[in-house]
């Protein structure tokens, strides 16, 4: 029935040969791998205003020179993995290149923030696809974090059921998005040169009324809050053989178009936020700064204004389904190298690696339901791991100059020095900036992350040593049987067990009874009489109404007493007609084969006898 | 380790011996059974004015003729129920009683409401004790359910422990209650009587404007509602062992007093509560209408307002533990009988039927989660049970004395007869008027109780049969063994499991191992060759990278080639040294066992290689 249920909701089983992999042009890739990094406009000046607006009104006109900032870091992290995107066309995850580059411990700080950053993808983009609706139709946020998590849960089985990479899907979105948004920000543009709105004074800012001074710490924390922006553009680095040939050359082509197109969006947003005078809202059901934005341009009731959230929210689904492709996939690396449970490395029915889809989509809808599906309240965890796999990337490919020496060395070395360097300076600023807003969770949880990979991995190899035959002694014939046939009562389920131990051995085996009611144990006495083959019938007393302390007892005086034989116990289990009706049997059974399981040298035998209705 | 928890929680295991019972005089008697019924005064006063209100202000003079009726039913209950403790000195729950009297149906529906009875008392009594808390402190009503929950909790570890039966714990909150209500009645009677209060004009309830008429049923509504006052009296006729000697007589002795104490409780305050114009509070965080009452009478800042409601909360707490008495009993006739899982006619280490107490705690904390611990929203789904419950004993007892013919026994007949017919009539009365409110949750409840109980026992009874060795055929010596022993790799842990597998045949015995990797499967041979000991391993395809699938199929094949054997399937399991560490290993092994047991004619043996580290 539970099985029924599955392949309902998963769909049939694929064979191995249905595995295939879908080689894409440049305008569908574009779509698929920039999902991620060009929806990241749709928080990142609303964080660089949230910031802002702290000191005071004079404050927000900094938004546009923070963005023009952060457009000159985002170019030089470009040309920084370009390089990676020419080196490793087999795909450059961060984890790979510094597995390769820089040894074990890096590699699983990077794999580490990966982790965390793809589960913050996830539940940052729904969130703020959520808010991106509740901006536009107020009467649902509160059913925020039902939306939210139901929209995980759709993803979560679409990825199960495997989703097809097939760039179309992704096409339409992503295309739709950057046409509204060039839309929006042109009109915008137009509308304050030819003077056709009013622009509002600057706004009254209740908190900002005191006339904080603008510190550098504030200038540094609205900077950090709006690196947010390049999340998702080491994407295409990650997916260089999923482009037609050249791979690397068109690879590269994207990117740059890609980081084109994320500056214009993302710097004639923040223009016109601070033009149209646009601030972050502070009430409890928020209205989003691009929402705001729109509605400021259009109108809140024309349909372009629908069509933007639409879009946004559409393009932030997207995002967060990249992560359902990256998380499976480095969690598979990961348990290949055996950092991770070998589940991880499975594929399920449908060709996914199923496990890692399931925890993605488990661990971030409980982020979701603990962040109450506020995206600005998840970001100061975001950028951390983000910009910490950023460094150790572009350092690993220094490293990689610098052993390889090939033709350029020098030349491609400063590049990624120069990109590693601005990385790791923004990664200290928005550590410092963000601490205690959740920026420390992340700084606690990779290295305690770090730890578990490397414990999980040497449990591993240290079983695959005990394991090893390389040093085995030859095997040795079982010598002699010690049968127990535990006894719970005398029925027909007794019988086969009996026999079954009797075809061990004639003469060392003997039931074994445990007595917790003395007219019973008068009854069982009787019929075994009958029924026991002749076999001995040892009783045991449990004062304390216990199986499993008085059988635990026994065995470890028989192992005493014998050392060149292997102990059976074997179990008669009546088996139900029907899966159910294991509620009301076999509970004992259960915690019996536990028990005994871990106890040495007992082999434990379990005899069926199944009821016919 | 979960052991040593458990042994911190609930404590060292006690032996059979250990069990005693305790012999109560009759004043301690009274307070330990007592305490349900006594402590329905905390709430059945206001039910009756909750029903009233909802006519004209004018209906609120309808509560003292009302209770006087209720009383009248009380009395004549009461002297029903003595016959039932002189015949039944062995002690006389409604199931005992219906059971012997009755047969089975009658009794199962005197079983079934009584368990929902003893959930709803637990979740009643509990929400009533934190009403009367939160009453006197406001500020701890958004904390209302956490409270009520958390005393479940600790009602259900203290009787997990095994709460003795000391009459001590018992007697001081129920004459500290009995002591507190005497006085705050008495003072208010006095005030009265002596004009030293200035009653305030009857009060203005905003919907009662509309004057709706007294209507009969509106009467038979506050009536129903009134009845709660009844819930907890059987109380004695269910625990007449527990008396001293000679125990019928005692216990007959402390009814009549218990029922004289609850009729003059009940009658005082429910005048009171008219004369003071108390109204129920009808606001998002209400008072208690006692609370209110005792706020008129004393002022709510005096020492003896908080007297009043520690006392109502403390009774209301002994009113569940009685509850924790009655269910686990009356679960443990009802699994002997085999209507209930055997699970709950085995005692706990602490010589309690550990799983009667546990399941109560769960069920009742569940419902007050439901029901917000309003036990006032609760209530019309409890004096269903307890009135059906009385009449089918009470209707026991008639068929009882017409079967005996015991000398008088015309006259206990009609005693009881009377007894059955009143509490009939009011069962219907109480269905009927509170169907909408959530009765129907209950009737709806019972008839699938039943079903439900007459089903397992069908099943037992079923299995019983067709374990029966009454006319079992002699048993056959086992002829010959076929052998499979599971392969998921070559390691140390295959070595002692396939020396097992040779000791129970040499020739009919083969490895079995499932292909998902072309790779792998290489290697496996390899290895094999050196280790396998001569025997054959067979390689099973698994294109949808399947295990259980294959296994089943290949077994199913073996099943039909031979038929004088036993299939025999060999699990060589390895053992991690800690028991944590099976999260790494063995889900596999779990779920291919769980998927043989069920397969029919396999015998699983785990043979296990338990590591060192």
């Amino acid at each position: 029935m539970l099985s029924e249920m599955k392949r309902l909701l998963v769909g049939k089983p694929l064979a191995n040969e249905q595995l295939a992999h879908e080689r894409l042009p440049k305008r569908t890739a574009l779509a698929v791998f920039s999902s991620d990094a060009l929806s990241s406009v749709a928080y990142a000046t609303e964080a660089i205003l949230i910031a802002l607006m702290y000191a005071n009104r004079e404050a927000l006109g900094l938004a546009t020179p923070i963005s023009i900032g952060i457009v000159v870091l985002l170019i030089t992290v470009a040309f920084s993995y370009r390089q990676t995107i020419m080196a490793y066309p087999q795909g450059g995850g961060s984890y790979i290149v510094s597995r390769d580059n820089l040894g074990k411990v890096p590699s699983l700080v990077a794999a580490s923030s990966l982790l965390i950053d793809y589960i913050l993808t996830v539940a940052v983009s729904m969130s703020a696809g959520v808010a991106a609706v509740t901006s536009a139709f107020p009467f649902l946020d509160p059913w925020r974090i039902e939306i939210a998590v139901g929209l995980i849960a759709v993803l979560t089985l679409a990825n199960l059921r495997g989703l097809k990479e097939s760039g179309s899907v992704f096409a339409l979105p992503t295309y739709l998005f950057i046409a509204s948004m060039a839309v929006m920000i042109l009109t915008g543009l137009y509308n304050i040169a030819f003077g056709t709105v009013v622009i509002p004074p600057v706004p009254h800012i209740p908190h900002a009324e005191a006339g904080h001074a603008i510190t550098i710490f504030l200038i540094l924390r609205a900077f950090a809050a709006g690196c947010t922006a390049l999340t998702g553009i080491e994407a295409i680095s990650d997916g260089v053989p999923a482009f037609q040939k050249p791979e690397s050359r068109n690879a590269s082509t994207t990117l740059i178009i890609m980081v084109v197109v994320l500056s214009l969006m993302f710097l004639g947003i923040t223009q016109l936020a601070e033009s149209y005078r646009i601030i972050p809202d502070g009430s409890l059901e928020p209205e989003t700064a691009n929402s705001q934005l729109a509605r400021a341009i259009f109108g809140g009731s024309s349909v372009f204004y629908y069509v933007i959230q639409a879009s946004t929210m559409l393009i932030l689904i997207l995002a967060s389904n990249t992560a359902y492709a990256d998380f499976p996939r480095l969690s598979y690396f990961l348990a290949i190298d055996r950092y991770l449970p070998r589940q991880f490395a499975q594929r399920g029915d449908r060709l996914v690696f199923s496990n890692g889809v399931l925890f993605l989509g488990v661990v971030s809808a409980i982020l979701v339901i603990f962040f109450k599906a506020r995206e600005q309240a998840l970001l100061p965890l975001y950028a951390v791991g983000v910009f910490l796999s950023f460094t150790i990337s572009q350092f690993s490919m220094v490293q990689r100059w610098r052993t390889l020496k090939t033709p350029g060395w020098v030349g491609n070395a400063i590049i990624n020095g120069l990109g590693a360097t601005v990385t790791g300076v923004v990664l200290v600023v928005i550590a410092g900036t963000k601490f205690l807003e959740g920026a420390w969770a992340v700084l606690l949880l990779i290295p305690i992350l770090v730890i578990v990979l490397l414990s999980i991995q040497k449990h591993y190899l240290d079983v695959a040593e005990q394991l090893s035959l390389n040093d085995a002694p030859a095997p040795v014939a079982l010598r002699r049987h010690t049968v127990i046939v535990l006894v719970s009562g005398v029925h027909r389920g007794v019988v086969p067990a009996l026999q079954y131990g009797l075809s061990l051995t004639s003469d060392n085996i003997r039931g074994l009874y445990i007595d917790m009611d003395a007219e019973n144990t008068e009854r069982i006495k009787t019929k075994w009489a009958q029924w026991g083959s002749g076999v001995e019938l040892e009783i045991l007393p449990s004062p304390y109404r216990s199986l499993i302390g008085p059988i635990r007892e026994y065995l470890h005086r028989m192992e005493k007493r014998y050392h060149d034989d292997v102990v059976t116990v074997i179990l008669p289990e009546f088996i139900p007609n029907r899966w159910w009706q294991n509620v009301l049997h076999n509970q004992t059974a259960l915690a019996l084969k536990t028990m005994l399981l871990f106890t040495r040298n007992v082999v434990v035998v379990s005899v069926p006898y199944h009821l016919d209705h």
